[in-house]
This record gives structure tokens, sequence and C-alpha cells, in this order.
């Protein structure tokens, strides 16, 4: 069961309303890399976990999580205050609050009108949170994998809006909860290796002949060489035969029909054949300008 | 640029038509985990990279999985190829279609009716592929550990549709393309790991304050320790005081705003207020049947 | 800040798997009126609202329903139990996994594969949750109206899901989940009514020439008459031509652009003008079966 | 079945193109409160209510607010029509276009560009509409609930709109759509309370011993009392531990599974065992700097 | 202006309700080839059409669309009446109505609980709608090949449909759908073919260099010719060299920035620069079971 | 099997980045017109195609287009290299990476603080791309129409990108793509055309009472005539009661329920019936202010 405190994990002093800075700091409050998005991902992941340490963890950074989007969700408020009581009251002439809304170079006209500048779960763009952004599979070898980089990419978004502002009061806010992304991370590796052999995840084996294997597909140019395709634990292959069929057959797909669907199918075949033996005359042609026309058409660039 | 060869990168050898499977095959065709997904994470990610060699290897991975892409449809078609034919010549009677499409419990009726029996983009449930699968952010420390989970997660998933097929071709064209993953997450290990230090991902430090708490936020029964909240390098915070306003401030959010938006916040509380000094009736209370009506409801359970 | 506590808010008490009714209970977990759709919902308007009795409420009921989605979500997990281990361990043999899978008549092998038999945050078909299923706007007047009608949607969802399940726990956990939206009504419609006056819902009143008309658009049968359209309060209206151009106008629509503005929409007209002096030989008719060939199509029905 | 008349129900004279109101304008055409989804909620309900005079009034309503779509598409049409024509004869120099379309500070160059100045069924950030926002669910008493709150927060949409024009042709046409707003509320109202009883919604009663409970969720500052939370109806629980396990039980959740899967769990859970005996080094510490270079990083803030 | 009259444009007599059927006629309800997404195309068309022929032809299918949506609407509702009455009134006993809802082999089961056995907009598999489905553009001579397209679609569509029931009334019906998919089509290869020239849509024409090139992209097998890349008014470039950089430059990109910014990047390129020069012990191999535990996974396959 | 060669198809010269033009090329890269819905519609059509020519072509403008894909990303990243390095290293000072990022008058800060100055699939407007973009259904007849019109579409969008910029080397590489949009159009012409019939589309024939006839349901005005509904192949229906029940039945809808299912209906019925014969007081009236208060509303407009 969950409990609510009225006091934030950290506390929030916006200097002055900016609706502009609030669009962008929707993007951790329902974006992709968003603090909705961390509670969810590590919630999903406690409810069926039956690890005991694991759950509790899951619990404890799920619960934060969800704190965390507190603390934006009232940056995004704060810094939408100013409009708020101009846009439900009506008191603005002169098209003074449409140049607020509109002239700040972003989105924040989707915040202010559509949400009654509070704080919507959607990212800066104004697109609405969903579930695909959450990639729980229910397996911690690729569970725990899959947090430690949610992790990583919303340190970074962090660290970029940090860059963006200069407000004293937001910046420290989001100081606090970029770091705490780092002691997540941290937690999250220590469970996975925890778990010993972790690698690769789940139950089943490599097919050995595949393992090892770098495809150079990329080609055409300087190849490039790394730990990751070269040294004695890489086979590589660079011969574009050699990367076809590699399964020593010829590359095809194959099923065996029934009789009776095969007909089905010729019958298909036969009615949407296309006759190339003619070149017919098409909609387009039939479309397209006589040679006169056609050059009074606008010259390209 | 792209170039494309006939033959597949693994032989699909499909025993007979199965509808129902080519839907769970789905998942990796258009799925979160699936190639479409691994292609265009890699493809967007190589095109934006400034190093020469991780430039070059997410090429050759997207490019594969591009080619992993085309192995998955192909056996999404072949296992669809049985009622083709059928549904678009129309000669069935009696609602043996019928029957076959609705009848497999599961969503094949999308993937005939819909698709004609071909190889949507969607996942198995029939949802269409979204973008929002992919989390390219355009930090390396960043994406690759996004890399590395991705494959994890796929690698996961492919596991699981081997132990639903018994098709010996099926079995072993997704053997390869399971063994594939583990290779791409050796090499993207590979990958982060040249850089140093990668941890923690960006550039910017945390603030030492935060780096190596661990706030025990669900509370209630054992506590379970481990290596992620436990040992000399993490603080554990146990009491529910210490976890709020950490900052040392109120735990209050604030924002200073200008008098006459501040004017405008007042008209907007006065004209909302609520009167909590009356006991109003409600809508819900007019809406009630009188102490008789409600006996006559059905008792819950 | 939030706190979790390791118990739930009531005890779930599952008597065997069941992946079939574990999906349908999706509807409440991830659905459009499920408790994760009830939480941010309440969460998002708690945030931004400035009256301390209605932010209260919002909290305490937003935490409330968090605790209900664990309390679902457990549900769902307890009911996906039996495979769990099956799909993760890959025992199983001779296609029974695959059968139990999908031979259930519902969606449950998106549960079970993709998510390895957890609580994805989907609904019943499997669809992502979206914060489109919030309709927060940031006026009391017209949020309270959406909470109480939202809790209204819910209990009814949960009323149709007590009546497909036959286990008694639970039915009995259901059964209290419902209840508290009936709880919650009463609570949003006690904080609608102490605002005066509510109606109409914002700060503008409308134009009384069409507040109290009725347009009696669907005719051509008996049309019938309730307090909703008939009345002293209602003027109705039921000829075509009165229904049209209300303000007296032409019921055109018209703009003034500027004169070169203009010259390119005339540039624009005679390019695509269409020339209905003649009539041309199209596309379809150049692809139209010859008389006698038409007579080979299969007849309708 | 329905008809068309050339003319509108309200006369549109816009006074000149701005493609920024424009997009503004598509919050109510193309949003989640707009026309589109107020015509597809009744239109839906409409088709599958029972009751004649509802069924009547529900599909009255819909075809006004197709009306109603078609007046502000209009709308948007003609504040769009300055550039329609210079975008696609293409005699713009010297990036005038660029500037127009880009300078506005808004969204138009989505409507400008992907839709040729058209009236894309979008909200004014340009997310494409959706189903998701209709939430009808098929019982009137909790139908007739929703579109009371969907005619509400439409209301207040359109106040916000016209509080951001200056045009008086498009503040009046507003004007008139808002009006509508409360006039179908009006109707709704009566609709609903014509069903007695009406609360609670649906046919199944709450459970009695947990209708009247007040759980006090979110605490640690000064609880506020309002009717929705106290006075004798009211039974209002502030203990922590009187609000967990309200059924009496141990607040856990479980399940009976038969032996063999129970095996299956037990070998997922020896597999995936975390051992807290060890404190593994993890990869987040091997990619970590020396303790010199930490150093050269940028200092927070 | 809409307007609307109680009687259907075709008479709808279903024999008996079919859940599962009824979920497959969503597909022309709330799918991407249905009534609404046709509705929706053409009246946003009509909207910023203003070639007066045009924009009265788009009125008047538009408008003939929302009233099959009506009829395909009628149809599902009579379809799932068996079921209505039996879930709102919860009278079932012994999960027959569980089976009856989830074991007809298909999603009826969301229809059902979610919708009230009403008529969604959601495709077959319970995909909300969305305007996303819609591609026009605001050019005639591309909207109109759309339109084309479109009808041809949505006539395939009904074509399965009617393959797929046995129901004389439905199929009636369904027939006279399928046909008005027909006519429109006509309809709009007449509006298309009168605008000339139409081929290449738009205003610009294209470069003389690449109109008329083929490039054979597909290789290693062979090769098919037809008069969609062979004949004399093709030019067939069938060696890779000649594909790529067909401009004569080197086939790289390239941008001009500023030294500040350069600057920048060359930062970043060092802090996240790969050493390539060292093979990186890897999570991934801390992660691997030494060589004796590995045997113990379960062999592929 | 796919294969890369480093080099582009056309090279990208681009002057100086530009960070708001970036977010425009977008449209084709990750819009619905873009490249990557082109080459995922040819390829899924490839993959169930069974026509050898067919089947080549479709896979070798799939192939071209993904190289399409390649160049218009690659505009994107040259266009966004100025910030993206600032962006990374946090060296900006006093605002003017804000300025810079939200300052464009478009939506570059989401590229640039989301995807860190990258290539993200969405479209110009942030919505990431969907599969529902792409209409593919697997009958040729349909799919060869809609491949005509998505060519068509992306033609137009090309052009318009081309009127917004004056960067010479952006112009060239647009019009290099561009005008493969035409030959493919032209290709995908052809390749209906071979197919004979065509028309219409799939193997069904139209009822031949409704193929020919043209309902004007848009009247109230002077009806334009043109050659798609007027001459000797149209039947015209003007009169209103002529467009209703065609079928001549009675314009209703009806199903035969079973006894049991009818009983749960009427119970129903009754339990939500409207009792019209009263006025009842409704929530809205017990909000209306009194009549004094409702003078002290403002005005409208």
């Amino acid at each position: 069961m969950f409990a609510h405190t009225k006091r934030l994990q950290y506390t929030v002093r916006v200097s002055q309303p900016n609706p502009g800075l609030a669009n962008l700091m929707l993007e951790q409050f329902g974006g992709p890399q968003g603090e909705l998005a961390a509670a969810c991902r590590y919630f999903t992941q406690a409810l069926s976990e039956d690890d005991p340490g694991r759950k509790d963890m899951l619990f404890d950074i799920a619960t934060e999580e969800l704190s965390h989007l507190e603390v934006i969700g009232n940056i995004v408020v704060m810094l939408n205050k100013g409009a708020k009581g101009r846009l439900a009251e009506g008191v603005d002439q002169e098209g003074e609050l449409y140049r607020k809304i509109t002239g700040a170079g972003n989105d924040s006209h989707i915040t202010q009108v559509l949400y009654g500048a509070g704080a919507p779960l959607t990212n800066s763009a104004g697109v609405p949170w969903t579930s695909a952004y959450i990639d729980t599979i229910g397996e911690p070898t690729a569970d725990l994998r899959s947090n430690i980089a949610a992790e990583a990419r919303a340190k970074i978004v962090y660290e970029r809006l940090i860059n963006l502002t200069d407000d004293p009061g937001v910046k420290e806010a989001l100081g606090f909860l970029m770091t705490r992304e780092i002691a997540h991370q941290k937690s999250f590796e220590k469970a996975l290796y925890t778990i010993a052999p972790n690698f690769p995840p789940g139950k089943m084996p490599g097919d050995p002949r595949f393992t090892s294997v770098y495809f150079n597909m990329s080609q055409g140019g300087a190849d490039m060489l790394g730990p990751w395709n070269d040294g004695p634990e890489w086979q590589r292959v660079d011969e574009r035969d050699a990367q076809v069929a590699v399964d020593g057959g010829d590359g095809s797909a194959s099923v065996q029909v029934q009789q009776d669907d095969a007909d089905q199918l010729d019958r298909m075949a036969t009615r949407t054949m296309s006759d190339t033996s003619v070149d017919p005359v098409t909609g387009a042609e039939m479309g397209m300008a006589p040679e006169g026309d056609a050059a009074a058409k606008a010259p390209l660039a």
C-alpha cells in the first residue's frame, strides 16, 4: 500500500514563472525517460518479482520515483503559475495573453490551453505518455539491464535540462533528481551481478556456430576494427556470399501447403498475374501534360 | 546506401501453415523487442554517431537486423500461407473459413482479414509498431547500455517463442536469430567499455550528498538487505522523516509571481473556492434510491 | 512524498491460476477506466490545485488509487502464476504450453510471451495505456465532473468483471475495489457542490440566445419528448431552415486575404481546376474487364 | 442516415489569416475535448441505446456536434488561407515563407507543410486524434455522467480560446459553440435524472462496510476537512495501520498452483536467485573513472 | 450543416447474435479502412477544397460514408445484442457468461467488458481508431489518388468480411457497402482525370536526370523484367557502383559548423572516444558462467 | 538479405546548421509520408507477394527507400550539428543555449533535448512514427493503388520542403528524393495496369443496382455537376426519400435474440428507463447561481 506525506522529497524554489521552461521540464514528467515511466517500470517488475530482495528494492525505487514525479510536477506547476489565473479569468486585453502563450518559441500553448497551466502527462512536444515506453518483460537478467539503461538515459536528459536553465532553484532540484538516477543505476548493477551467471540472459544458450561471429554488413570504405569485432574471440565474416544463407541452405523460404489451399493460391496468382509482355498505358501517362505544357512548369531549384 | 540480395541470411523451412503461431511470431516482427525496433534503434544511432568505429559497428548491426526482419517476416508469411488464397478467392463454404480464422484461440483473424495473411508491422496483439519503442538519445554511454538491454530482452522473447513451437524449421531459424542477439550484446558491451570512464554516463557528476544514499521507501515487513542497499558504500535512510525534504528545506514548492498575475490567481481562487462550512445536497444523493429500493438491489457476491 | 508499506490495502486470495481471467482483469490495471488512469487523473489535478481542501482530498484519493493499482496488479500476477515458470524454464513438451497460452480464447498469449506472465500496463486487448485517457484540464468545476464520471465508469467495469468470475477471492477483492469507486464518487460530488455557483462551469456565461435552444437534428420518425428537450425551459427548433445559419447570416465561411496571397490562390485554382466539360477516360475504366469477362466474376452473395 | 446542407449552422467571418491562431483552434477540431470527440461519443452511444427517448436525443446532439465540427473546421481553414496558395505554388523567395511558417511561435508549420494549410484531425500540438478519447461504456447511468463532464470540459476550452483571440468574427462563432455545450450539458443532466435511481451507477450495490469510509492517505501537514470527508455520513480512517489490509487479512497476495507449475517456479527462482552474500564488482564500477579523473568532471551547478 | 433521419440507408436484418462476428465487423467501423476513416478523409478534404465541383462531391461522399458508418455500427450492435442484458444485469451463473465472452476464439471480450456490448471505434483487435489513418494533404492531384486507393482497400476488406459470414442479412448489407466503394472509386477517378495535367502531382517537375531511372537494388537471383523497369522509357542501373552517389559526389554528408560549435563537438568526441587499443573486460563477461556451468544449460532445440 | 555501403545514394552538402529546418525535414524521415513509411510499405508487400516480377520490383524500391531514409536522416543530422556538442558538453552560459533551442519558432527543442540533436523517427511535430501509417492489405490491385497514392503524397511534401529552404545543397538533395517518387509512381502504375482486369479491385463484382448510383447527399445550394456524378453512366439520386432504405425495407436494424437474452434486455431497459413524465431537478440546476449572481458574470465577448 502507498501512503503520502504532504511535503516533497526535495524543496522546490522557482524564481519566476516561465512557461517555455515548464514545457521542457515535461520531458521528465510525462516523457519516455521521465519519472512516470521509471515508477511504472519498477512497480510492474516489483509486482511479479518472486525474489524477496529484488522485490523490496524495486518497491523502494518505484516509490522514490513516484516522489520524484511529484517534485518535477511541482516544478512544472510553479513555472506555469504566471498565466494560470489570467487564462482562467479571461481579463487579458489586446492579445497580450495570445502573445504570451504562443510567442515563447515553444509548445507551452498546449500546456496552457488544453491543460489549464497544469502538469499534463505528456512529453515536451505534447505527445501523451504511453506504456509502450516501458520494456519490462519479466526476466530479471533482462529487466535489470533495462533498468540500468533507463537510469543512464534519464541521467542524461536531466543533465541537458540543467544546462538549459539559469534558475538556481530549478537547477538545484534537477541536480538532486539527476543524482538519484546515478544511485539507482548503482543499485540495479549490484542486483544484476548478484545473479550468477547472468549472461547470456535467460536460460537457453546460444548456438555455438553463431555466438562469436561478426558479420561485416556495412562496407565500401575503411572498415573499422575494435574489440567488438576483432580479436581472438571473434570470427569476422567479410565476404558477402558467406553472409547469406549461413545455415548452408539456399536462403529461400518455404512451407508445405495442403492441396486445396494450393489450388486457391493458384487461382489468386492467376487472377492477379502481371502480364509483362505488354507495356500498358497507365493512369499516370494519361495524366501527363503534352510535351509543350511540361516546359511551362517551374524549373527545379 | 543499402543493397538487397534475394536470398535470406538464414533459410526458412516451415512444416505447415499455422496462423496462430504466425501471430505469436509477429512479436519479433512488429513488436517492441522485435527486429524493426532493433534495426531502427541502431540505424538512428549510426546516423548521428561521430566516432568512426562505433558508427561502422552500428551500421553493421542495423543492416543485419534488417536482414533478420526479413527472416522473421518470411516465417510469418509461410505460416499464414494456408488461408491466403482461400480468403482472397472466397470459395469457402459453410463457415469453414470463419472457424479457421477465429477458432485458433488467438488474434490471427486480424492478420488474415485486415492484412490479407501478410506480415503486418504489429505485435502479436495487433498493436501497430511505434517508434516510441526506440530509446536512442544520442549519448553513447547511455545508448550502448540501452542496446545491451534491448538485445537481452530480444533474446528472451526468442527463447519463449522457441519454447512455444514444435516445428523444427521454425525452431532452427528462431535459434539463429536468438543467438545473434547474444553476439550483438557482446559487441555492444565491448563498445561501452572501450569508453573510459563511462560511469556515470554523460559529463556531469552527481551531487556527492546523494550518490550513495539508499532510501528505504517500502517498509512494514522484513526489509531485505543486499549489495544494492547495504555495505560500506551505501548510506541507508530508513527514517521516514529523514526521507522528506532531504535538502533541509520545508518540502514545499514555491514561485514568485508578479502582482497582476497574483491578482488573477486570487480571482480564480475566489471563484472556485470550496465552501466547506455547508454540506450541500449533491447530484449523487438526488440519484439515490429511497431506502426501501436499495434493498431490492442484488446483494454483493 | 510517497511511502510504501509491504502489505496490500486488501488481501488477495486467488483459488487457482487462470491466464484468461488475468487478461480480463488488465482492463482495470492498464485500461482506460483502470486504476493507473484514476491515480494519474487525481495526482495531476492535486499538483495544480490551489484550494487546500480539494488538494488534500485529491492526494488522498490518488494515493488510494495507487494502492488499488497494486491490489489489481497482484490479482493479475497471481492468476498468471501457473505458466510463469514453465514459460521461463522451457520444459514444456508436445505443444502443451502453446495450447495453454493460445487455447484459452483470449489474449493471454500477449501477457505470457511479451511480458513473461507479469502485469503489463495494457488493457485486456493488449493496447498500451496512454495518458490520452486522462481528461484533467485544470478547472475544478469541469475536473470534478470528470472525476464523478470516471468513478461511475470504473464502478461499472468492476461490476462486469465480478459477473465474469467464480473465484470467491477474486470476487471479494473486486467487490472492495468497486465499492471504493462509489465512495470516491460521493466525495467528488460533495467537492463539486461546495463550489457555488458551479454551473455553467468556468467563468463565462453562455449567449442567452442559445442556452435553452434544442435543435431537433434527427427526424424522420416519431420524435421523442423528454425533459431534456421539452417544457417551459426549452425552445425547440424543428424546422430545418431554422437550424441553419442561426446567427442570421448566410451560413458561409469567409476571410479577407491580402492581394498577393489571393494571387497565389488563383494560381493554385487554375492549376488544379476540374474541367467538367469533358468526360475523361480514367484509370479505372482502363482497368475494367471487357463486357464478356465481367460475367466470369463470381456473383454477389 | 445523415444528410448535409451546404450552409453552416453558424456563419464564419474571419478578419484575416492567422496560422498560429488556426493551430490553437485545432484543439476543438481534432483535440480530446473537440467536436469530433463529441460527435463520436454521442453517436456510438446512440447506436447501442435501447431507450427511444435517449436514443433520439443522442442522435440529435451527435448530429449537431458534427455540424459544429464543420464550423470550427471552417474557422481553421479560413485562418490558414493566407499561406495556402503560396505554399502550393512555391513562388516564395528569400526564405519569407519559411519565416512565416516557423516564426509564429507555434506549431503551424505542421498544419502547413504536412496538411497543406488544411484542417487536420489533430490537437494543437499536432497529435493525431484517437478514439481513446471516447469513454462510452454502454451503461446510461455512467455514460450520461461522462457526457455531462465532457460538455463541461469543452465549454472551458472554448472559453480559453475566446480569451485568446481578438478577431470579432472568430470570437462570435466560438461563443455560439461554447454556449451550445452549456445547452447540451443541461439536456444530459435532465436525461440522467429521469433515470431513478441512478446512484450508484449500474446495478450492483456497494459493500456497506466501505461505501462511507474515507481513507486519509495523505498526511504530514494540516489535514483539511470538508463535506467530502467529514460529517455524520463519513467514517474517516486516519491511522496508517487501519488503512492496510482492511479486510482483516494479512495484506498478502496468494494463489494455489499445481505441483508441476510450482516445480518450474522453483527452477526459475534458483536460476535467477540473488546471492546477497557477496558484493560483486559491477559494470558501473568498471566504468568509473579513477579517483583523480572524477575531480576533472564539471562541478554541479 | 448535417441533418439526420431516423432510418438507415440500408436495412439491417441480422439472423442471430454472434459477438465473434461483431468483432470482425469492427474492422470497417473503427478500423483503418473503415467508414469513420472514409468519412473523416473526405470531410477534411471538402473543408479546404476551393474547387466548387470537387467540394460538393467530397461533401456528398463524406455524408454517405457517415451513413455507412451508421449501417455497419448497427450490424455490430445487433450481433452483440445477445450478451448485452446478461452482462449488465449480472444474472449469469456457473461461469457461462465467461465462457461465452472468452470462448469464441476472438476478441469479443473487449467489446463486451469494456464497451458493454456496444460499437466502439476500434478495429477488430481493439486498437483505438486514430486520425493517423487519414492521409489528406491538401493537394487534389495527390488526395484524389489517396481516395482511389482508400476505396480500393475498403472494397477488399468488405469482400473478405462477406466471405466470412453465412448470415444472409449481414451478407446483403455488406454487399451494398462494398458496392458503394466501387461507385465512389469511379467518382474519384473522374475527378482526378478532369484535372489536366495531373502527373506528376503538384507543380514542380522532376529532375530529368532521375525521372526514368530504375535502380535494380535487389539482386542475387534472376532479375525480373516488366514494363515497370524495362523498355525504351526506362534507364536501368544494375551496377552497384553506379547506384551510389548518383550526383557524382563522394556520397558523404557534410556541414560547415562555426568554430565554437566545432570545439564543443571535439570535446564530446574526446570524452566519448572508443579506445580500440584495449580489449576491456565487459559486464557480459563478468556475468558469464564458468566453463563447467555452461554445460548445465539446456541444449538448443 | 540487406547489405550496406558506407556511401550515400546522393551526396549531402549542408551550408550551415539550422535546427528549425532540421525539424521540418523530419516530416520525410519519421512522418507519415516519409521514407521509413515508404520502405516499410513496400518491404511488407514484397514479403507476401507471390508474383515474382512484382516481388522483385517491391524489394528494389523498398531498398531504395531505405537508402533515401539514410539521405534524409543525414540532412537532419547535419542541420542539427551546431548545438550537438554544446548540449552534450554543457558549456553554455547565460541562457544562450535555451534561446537557441526554444527561440527558433519550431519544435527543435524536442530533437535537441530528448534525442540529443540526432534524427528521431518522429514527424516534424515530434509525434512518434507508427505503422498505422502503412496501408498494405495484401491484395495487389489495392496495394498498387495505395503505392501510387503514397508516392504522390510524398512528392508533394518534398515539393513543399524545397520551397521552404534556401540552402542549395539541401534543395538539391531534396530535389533528387522528390524526383525518385515520380519514378516510383511510374513503376507502380505500370505494375497495376499489367494486371487485367484490375477494376473493381479484388474478385467480387459489385451489386449492379448500386455501382452507378450517385447519392446527392449535400444539398441546399447550387449542386455542381461533373463527370463524377453526371452523364449517361450515372444514375443520380437527389430526392432525400430515395436515399433512405435503398433496399426497399424500412431502414431499421433488427436481430432475433433468444428468450432468456431478451428477458435480460428487458430487465436492463426497466432499470435504466427514462421517466419522461417528470421534470427532475438536476445537478446543473443545483449548481446554478441565483438570478442575481448570474448578472455578475462577464458578458460574452
